[in-house]
């Protein structure tokens, strides 16, 4: 049978989830998995300081925002030839949490933080905060040993010690951290989230520093959505697996597309920020047609513009006789319309002191063009755009599937070209969402590995007494023993924003660069993608034999044009 | 980089699909895949025909249908112990098409006629129907050689020639198919489909035999909804593959609702007929709630029930302090509901000749139970059953998002609860539908040398002059040399059903068995699943290493049960 139970052993807090777990035979598998250090981790070194940094932009405003942290350099671990040896005396006191929406990978980098601490700092301990940054808030923590963490090397989920979504962020809440870390005597904090977390865990370092408290804090690059990245941080965890996830399934609906000869799948794809996910998808399967939320923003598409993008070549399709195809669309599509946006703050406007009468008097308070696209949406959307609001009383932009109002539109031109006598073919469209399937899955060698030297190179950096940076991990495109490790001042990933007339700081989301070598290499491809069938299918990832240890498009390409 | 392209040399006829496709790296390695065969297919074998058959149900009925083929009897492939040598002056002329919906492995089936031919009937020629039963209507084929057939090999989907849903039923349609095979001058044709389309691959096997034709006929069970099965037919094939697809899911979404704890995933699975997945996927992934459609209708539960069953697993939760879970739900779910049934009947009573008032007024004319019923339905529901109706003014039962439609009725018992003071938790539920994206999925390990040593065994019936058999493989859970091989007579599978006024032949769908073994294994853990969180995740499907031969629970438990 194909499931064994995995004991937890002489864990002293209780698992959240996985006490006694049942596992599947490949679950069971990972957990024996030997996970590959870089050969800079497995020997001596010591932390080489680069030159001052700057920031990413606003220099200003962030050395006032961080006054004791601005300017640090980031740092290298460089081999220096000896024997590796536990510092002498240097037990630490180490608290993790995870911070976020899952990624596959996030229970690897606790375990390269703890056995860091194992065969480097020996007498250390390591507590992992419950449930997100509430749990540093309210001081839940469970002290994580050999056997409580066992059962989650190499999974998916975050399960371990699970995440939330909290900030600190209050006054109040800042002293709450305090109180915690200085309650656990923590040498340091390792944070492990996206572009927010990280931001945040900048923050607590600069306000710990600011009080003179020895807890230092390291930041890790966590999110499936790939849009926290820098040059010295390549990638962000998880978005490998979660990538390979959703090609495999596009790459299914690809080879269903093919077979029946009858469907359009409009497959929507997760991530709402950036289109990160969508490009790398379309990297690995060659769809007929995909969308970049950040392409249609620059070329400030409308609806109908997009509407008319995907009907011209669905025609063109069925003139060669192909009645079928696969297109992929970000999650974020309509955040990334201009006209839509302002559609939506009308209508929010108009909810807020109007009644929304049935003759559609209203309406008229839309101005034009708004009230055309309007018009333009399929009834069901104009439904939820009145119907649906959240508390505030505001349109539920995250609600609308675009995928099925893409579909309704499409279908809406399509006739209109047939009574024009221009189209002659026949459409079915299906929709797809991948999302949360791809967010816990079992980490792919490459993630369980990154992650793995994330989390070492977050011990080593606390170990030597850094602060205020992030685990950065680098040349991934070579073997794992030649990775580079070492770690980038938060504060250098750092812009400001205004906020309720305040500058606050930001890591800015890293958005699909037009100009890029993924979206150039992905721009001379789609044309051809678009007419004639190029579809590749992926398959289910592999843990042993070919393709199992396959790197993602985006970052091969992006390492690629930067050598 | 992880593609290579697939040349595809001297292939006589264009293949609709994969003409120079380009291949992922796991699927280049899938073409190399060795196929091992059962080891009677590997020697000399000669044919043993068991006693006279019988019918499903209705002997007499089924007589009568079938005059020439009534009564043969099933047939095994032993061992001779000499060594195998072709059948001199023996090659055959074959057809082979495929039906239906698809299933991964159909490609594999094609390959297995092929090198049975090429092996045992040297200058034998195998022809492809094009696009399903149509192709043999109209006389679209392709011939298939080394070359055309190489890239499919081990492969998903089937577009090598593609399928298609027509049936042959007239007298006209009868008569094509006659042209068809005479013109081709066919010794045998090899059906591939379900248990409509085995029915008529007995009936086609009738014909040719009562007009003394020389062609012959055989089956072989394909469906990834497990429903065609028997005694002698364990399992269909595809059914392996495509639960493995949806438990990867299932168990990638189950870890996530442990991370984040608070979404109750409500997950319909594909499968209109029977709930063979469902079960097949609750028994791999250990979800909280689990409905089994066969379970529903046999306790004749209403959809108040079916609402108050989850319901009162979530509350007992929410008192453990979960707000979290999964639940399975089959896709035909409402067609397992009587009141359902009989609302829907009513409703396109009405809506055929009355005017839906927006009073209401005609809502008077459902009975009691069915008003009581509507009413109960959220609205969302209540206005797709009014207004989305099918070209013959039908409601359309399949287009309805059955775990929406839970999602929100359980919402409600869930406020109702509340305000009563039985329910303090918190519920989001997050709709998934795994449909499509399990359809094409490449074969596993399992399916592919299942697939093949069917399509061996169909080329070895035919040669032996066999016909209205369906090609059927045993011992399943033994190692692929143990598997016993044959062939079924189809007539024995059958039973009549009367439509308009004329008894029809009919290969029943299994049903899911509340009396067999996956369902009381099931029955006996879901007390425990609901409250506890026993959570598998089985992760991707391998091809190499641990877990890449696992053999689906409900045939493991089956054959157990049999043995």
């Amino acid at each position: 049978m194909a499931s064994s139970a995995v004991a937890n052993g002489g864990a002293k807090g209780p698992s959240p989830g996985r006490v006694a777990a049942v596992y599947s035979e490949v679950q069971t598998s990972r957990l024996k998995h030997p996970l590959p250090l870089p050969s800079v981790l497995r020997g001596a070194f010591k932390i080489v300081d680069g030159p001052p940094s700057s920031a990413a932009g606003n220099p200003d405003e962030i050395a006032k925002l961080f006054p004791n942290l601005y300017g640090q350099p980031s740092a290298s671990l460089v081999p220096t030839g000896a024997v590796p040896s536990e510092i002498a005396g240097s037990a630490l006191k180490i608290g993790v949490v995870l911070s976020g929406g899952q990624a596959p990978g996030g229970h690897n980098v606790i375990s390269g933080i703890f056995d860091y601490l194992q065969e480097m700092a020996k007498g250390s301990v390591l507590y992992g905060f419950k449930g997100g940054p509430a749990g540093i808030m309210r001081c839940k923590y469970v002290e994580l040993t050999t056997d409580f963490i066992y059962p989650y090397r190499n999974q998916g989920g975050f399960d371990m010690i699970c995440s939330g979504r909290d900030k600190i962020e209050t006054p109040e809440q800042f002293k709450q951290a305090e109180e915690t870390v200085s309650k656990l005597d923590l040498d340091g904090l390792v944070v492990i989230g996206g572009d927010d977390s990280n931001t945040n865990a900048c923050l607590l370092a600069e306000n710990f520093r600011a009080k003179s408290m020895k807890t230092r804090v390291i930041g890790c690059p966590k999110t499936i959505d790939g849009d926290l990245k820098s040059k010295e941080v390549p990638t962000s965890f998880g978005f490998d697996t979660a990538c390979k996830i959703y090609s495999e399934m596009i790459g299914n609906v690809m080879t269903d597309a093919r077979s029946t000869g009858k469907y359009y799948h409009f497959v929507r794809l997760m991530g709402r920020a950036a289109s990160h996910i969508t490009l790398e998808c379309a990297l690995q399967t060659h769809p007929n047609i995909t969308l970049i939320g950040e392409e249609v923003a620059a070329k400030k598409q409308t609806l109908k513009e997009v509407t008319d993008y995907i009907t011209d070549i669905i025609c063109k399709r069925a003139e060669l006789g192909y009645n079928y195809g696969v297109i992929l669309i970000p999650e974020g599509l309509i955040d990334f319309i201009p006209e839509v946006q302002q559609l939506i703050a009308e209508l929010n406007e108009i909810l807020a002191h109007d009644v929304v009468d049935e003759e559609g008097v209203w309406k008229k308070k839309l101005r034009e063009q708004s009230r055309f696209l309007f018009e333009f949406l399929p009834q069901a959307i104009q439904e939820q755009l009145l119907l649906e609001r959240d508390p505030h009383g505001n349109v539920q932009v995250a609600k609308i599937e675009t995928e099925k109002m893409l579909i309704s539109m499409v279908e809406t031109e399509l006739e209109k070209r047939r009574s024009e006598g221009k189209y002659a073919g026949h459409f079915r469209g299906q929709s797809h969402f991948f999302g949360y399937e791809g967010r816990c899955g079992l980490p792919t060698n490459f993630d369980a590995s990154y992650c793995y030297a994330l989390g070492y190179a977050a011990g080593a950096l606390l170990h030597s007494g850094k602060t205020g940076l992030i685990s950065s991990v680098g040349n991934l495109c070579a073997p794992v023993e030649e990775w580079t490790v070492g770690g980038t001042a938060l504060t250098a990933l750092m812009d400001v924003e205004r906020r309720h007339g305040k500058f606050k700081p930001v890591i800015k989301k890293a958005m699909v660069e037009l100009e890029g070598a993924p979206f150039i290499k992905f721009a001379s491809m789609r044309d051809e993608w678009a007419i004639k069938n190029r579809y590749i299918s992926p398959g289910p990832i592999q843990f042993h034999g070919p393709g199992a240890n396959d790197v993602n498009h985006t970052l091969l390409l992006e390492l690629g044009a930067q050598a």
